[in-house]
Parts: structure tokens; C-alpha cells; sequence
């Protein structure tokens, strides 16, 4: 992994992904008591990151052939939409009980999906099987190098962004799931911008990098279910993903769910955005626990905003124009 | 008013007001059976379009002194934070019974906020008192050449991306109230981009710029209030605004206020937006009265996305996941 691997993905992006915008608020600046940008891939197609990721890998395969991943959201769509814009069949392996509209988002971007019962199954088997008797490429969601190297693109972004708004140094907080944003947005800015430091962002009883960061060595989620956040919820950091996040990041930082949702109603509020709970998540840390955060000025993933309309509603009606 | 005074006021604004980008969902074309390009101006300073025109006005003045401005949302908000920018004092003249937190937010963007009473007394007369008592220059909402520039701005970049995206004949369906965001927009596609013809839209019962296409004459608004798309509710056109928009503008078309919460629903969950129902009402047209559209291809402006928290909530619970 390597920054030459990012520039070529970003090349192969080109023309794709949406470069989406650093916003900024005076009035959450004023709740981070110091300057916070934004960077919200919520507005990337298919209201995350992931498409980048998917599109680097399914652009750089030798040879034809279909795809196939495994995912219940982010990842999952990303793969969809990417390998329909490429000609090549996807399919997607979906626990059967995924809310319907997932599901149905996934075949309205042209992908198979194949459901299996999450209690019963196992997902990785299913999706070897699936690429060994189709002859399918496997897209892993994070521990894929192509998959890295597409996610760090938005690290150039934030580096040339942060930049324009004379941000050369300070924390950049991300949310951090099986690492895959974080190790790409690393690399990118160690070559871009080496004054700009990621820190990984985890919800509370599911901070598996930041305890492994702490201890050095991977360590794992008790549970795995459970969480508001459950799109950056894997059970560990990846092999490919864990050693550049401990060359790179600083301190993981660990933010209790319920700000979570503080967030999303400020991000509506203040920036016309609709988020996700853990796309949220490192702009909670950013505006209720800015202890952990040095500097005069911080960078904020917002990281996709595929949320389900009661989460939405809950947060804005608990939270919203007070929070 | 010519494109030149646009040119001119890009030119002040660079740098400033945010370049915003040109979303597109594949889900949204499917329901509006044509291609749409969205142009989200909800992600501008002050989450509307108004800090355009603000900023240009204000930034156009010459010699010292504060402005005036009358408004009870988004161009005082525009007007309040452009002047702040700027170096210059602006004084707000508010209805008493405007949302506290309207006021709030408009007094923290460093303006001074003088209440009047809506039923008894006269905002117009307020504001010109307070011009010359004070020696404050008057920025009018929407006639007002050097507003009309800044908001020509958007068709600068509607001109340039929706090229980009390969459209260059077709409806740009754009919310209307005094006609100052849909004539600076005609002004611009004139010269940019000949091909795009501007199409205001309007509430029903608030249809004063449809009607006053149709007979060629300045027409009324029978009421004034009582509609949930508030800011875009003015009395009747602009004596500047209106010859522009006869020249240049294809007929208006005249939308149902529910149509817009359907539309913010949507825009929520298709492009990770929080639009207001002025703001939407572009898109509801997009969406629910293609009929009246020409063309394999829109573009659609969303104004802004300053909407009461429970109008948000009722929207995205009424028609969120089934729009």
C-alpha cells in the first residue's frame, strides 16, 4: 500500500465519484470551541464512502467477469451501483433480514442479491462459494487493497481542501469501523499533508481499535450486534488495515452512541445534512468531546447517510434546535 | 442587468460564498421519468442561496456604513453574516412573533435585531427610517441589481456542471418568490448557456409570478401567509425582476404544498439533504408534475433547507422510505 496506489485510484475515479465538498458552520465551531471542517461523503453516490472504495477495486480487475460481496449497507450498495457503471454483474450476499428497502435499494442498482439467515450461515463461506462456483471477483469491504487505496481519495481531497481553508495541521477524525477509510485517509495524508493526524472515532463497547491501537496488537469486539451504529460495527481490525493505522493514527477516541444522535440533528440543523448514526460519530467527538482533540482547527469525516427514517426522526425530534 | 454585473459579482464572491455541488440520484430519475440534476444551494453559508446576493450587494458598496435589511429568514441571515464578513454593522428588522431561534441565529451572526409588530406596523417603513436615520444602506431582498447579480451566480455554475454532465438543452425548474434567484439565473443561462431555460415554481394559491407570465402583467397574491413555503411568499414580482423574467422564462408551474414534503422526504433520502418545502417545491415539480416539463433531462435548484425542526420531522414520518 502506497500513495502512488491512491493517485492511480483517484485517476480511475475520475469523472465518478463526486469530490464532495469541506463545509463549515460559525455555530458548530462555537459548540467545538475551535474550527471544525466537514467533509460529508453522505453526499457521495450512494450516500457514502464505499462507492469510492468499490470502484477502485472493480476498476482495477484484469479480465471480465462479475463481482460479489457481502455486506448489509454501505458496502454493499457501493459494490452494486460501481459494478453496474463497469458492465459487470454483482452480487450481493444480504442477511434476509436486512430492512427491506436495503434490499431492494441493492436490486434497484442492478445487483443479485442472495439472502442468507444470519443465525444459521456464514457469510464468507457463502460468498467464497459463490466466487469459486460463478467465477466471481470477491470485493472485501475493508482488507483489500484496491478497496484502501479508493477510500484514501478522500484523504486528497482533505488534504487540498483543508489546505485551501489554510488547515495544515490539526487532528483529522474519522470513524472507524474495519479501518479501510482510516488507513486510506492515513497513507494519503503522511504523502499530502503529514501535519493532519487521523484518529480513529469508535462507538462505546465497540472500540476495537482503539484498544488495539493502545495494546499494540489486534484486539476484538465482544459483541457485534446491538449497536445504533452498526455500519462501522466488524469484529476487528483488518490484517491489511491495523498496521498502517498504528504507524499513522493517534489515539482512538471513544464517543457514547447518544451523541450520535446529537450530531445527526446538529449536522441537519446546521449543515442541511442527513447522516447516519456512526457517520456521525466522529462529529460527536469533535463537538462533545473535544478534550481528546489538539489543535485549533480539526477535520471531520461525516462518512455516509443511510439511515433508516425513525432513527432519523428520533434524533431530530429528541435533539433537534436544542441539541 | 446584464452578465457582465454577474461575472462581476462571481468575481467578489470567489472565495467566499461555497461553489455548491450538481447532485444527481438514479433513484430520483426513475420517479421524475427523466434525467435531473440537482443544484443544492441548502449547502450554501446560511443554508440558502441568499447569501449570494447578499454578499455581492454588500461587497459592492462603496465608501463605510452598515446595511438595513428586512426579512424573517433567509436573506437576513444572509445579509447578517455577508455584513459580519465584510466589516460593516447590519441592523435586522424582524417580526416579534419570528421563530426564537430565527432570531437567535441572527443575532449570533453578529447583526443587531430590531422587532416590529407584523399585525400594526410596516417593515418597509421601519427599514427606510432606520436608513436614514442611521445612515444605513437598504439591501432589498430581490429587486435590487447587485442581489440579482449574486444570485446569478448559481447559473454561472448550473451553466458549467450541467455541461460537465453533458446537458445542455432543457428545463431548470427554480423556486420563486420575488423572482431575484430565477432572474439572476435566467441572466446567466442567456449568455452561458442558451440551450437551459429557466421554469419558476410556485405554490398553489401563492402563484403570482405564473399568473403574471400568463397575462404579461404584474398580477397579486390574494394572501400573503398561511403557507408552508413561507420564504417564498412575496406580494407580486419585482418591477426589476419581472421584465427578465418575461423575457426569458418558459411558464411557471404551480405546485401543492403536500408535494413538497413528499419532496423533502425524498431529497432526505435519496441525496442526504434537509431541504425547507420552498426550497423543494423545484424538486416536487421535477418529480411529481413531469408533465409539465420538456426535455430528456431538468435541473432542479433546491433554494434552501432552513425548515422548522417538526415540519422536517412531519415530512420525513408522513412520507420517509415510501415518497
Amino acid at each position: 500500500m502506497n500513495i502512488e496506489m491512491i493517485e492511480a485510484a483517484a485517476a480511475r475515479l475520475k469523472g465518478h465519484a463526486r469530490r464532495t465538498p469541506m463545509l463549515t458552520s460559525p455555530f458548530l465551531d462555537k459548540i467545538a470551541r475551535r474550527r471544525i471542517l466537514i467533509k460529508p461523503e453522505c453526499l457521495q453516490h450512494t450516500g457514502s464512502f464505499k462507492y469510492r472504495g468499490a470502484r477502485s477495486a472493480i476498476s482495477a480487475l484484469e479480465g471480465p467477469g462479475g463481482v460479489v460481496a457481502y455486506s448489509s449497507g454501505n458496502h454493499a450498495q457501493g459494490v452494486a451501483l460501481a459494478a453496474k457503471e463497469l458492465g459487470r454483474p454483482a452480487v450481493i450476499v444480504m442477511p434476509a433480514d436486512a430492512p427491506q428497502v436495503k434490499i431492494e435499494n441493492t436490486r434497484a442498482l442492478g445487483a443479485e442479491v442472495v439472502l442468507y439467515d444470519r443465525e444459521t450461515e456464514d457469510r464468507e463461506k457463502i460468498g467464497k462459494a459463490l466466487s469459486q462456483e460463478r467465477d466471481l471477483t470477491l470485493v472485501r469491504p475493508f482488507d483489500e487493497p484496491q478497496v484502501i487505496a479508493g477510500q484514501g481519495t478522500v484523504g486528497l481531497e482533505i488534504a487540498e481542501q483543508a489546505a485551501e481553508l489554510g488547515v495544515t495541521a490539526g487532528d483529522v477524525l474519522v470513524c472507524c469501523g474495519g479501518g479501510g477509510l482510516t488507513s486510506g485517509i492515513a497513507l494519503a495524508l503522511e504523502a499530502r499533508a503529514p501535519g493532519l493526524r487521523p484518529r480513529p472515532v469508535e462507538p462505546e463497547e465497540f472500540d476495537d481499535v482503539t484498544r488495539s491501537l493502545r495494546s499494540g496488537k489486534i484486539e476484538r469486539n465482544t459483541r457485534l450486534s446491538g449497536s445504533l451504529c452498526d455500519a462501522i460495527i466488524t469484529p476487528q481490525p483488518g490484517v491489511l488495515t491495523f498496521p498502517i493505522l498504528k504507524r499513522l493514527c493517534g489515539p482512538g477516541i471513544v464517543v457514547p452512541e447518544e451523541d450520535c444522535l446529537r450530531a445527526m440533528a446538529l449536522a441537519a440543523d446546521r449543515l442541511k445534512l442527513v447522516t447516519e448514526p456512526g457517520g456521525a460519530i466522529a462529529l460527536a467527538a469533535a463537538l462533545f468531546h473535544g478534550d481528546h482533540i489538539k489543535g485549533d482547527a480539526a477535520v471531520v469525516m461525516i462518512s455516509g447517510g443511510n439511515v433508516d427514517m425513525p432513527v432519523l426522526v428520533r434524533a431530530l425530534s429528541d435533539y433537534g434546535d436544542s441539541a
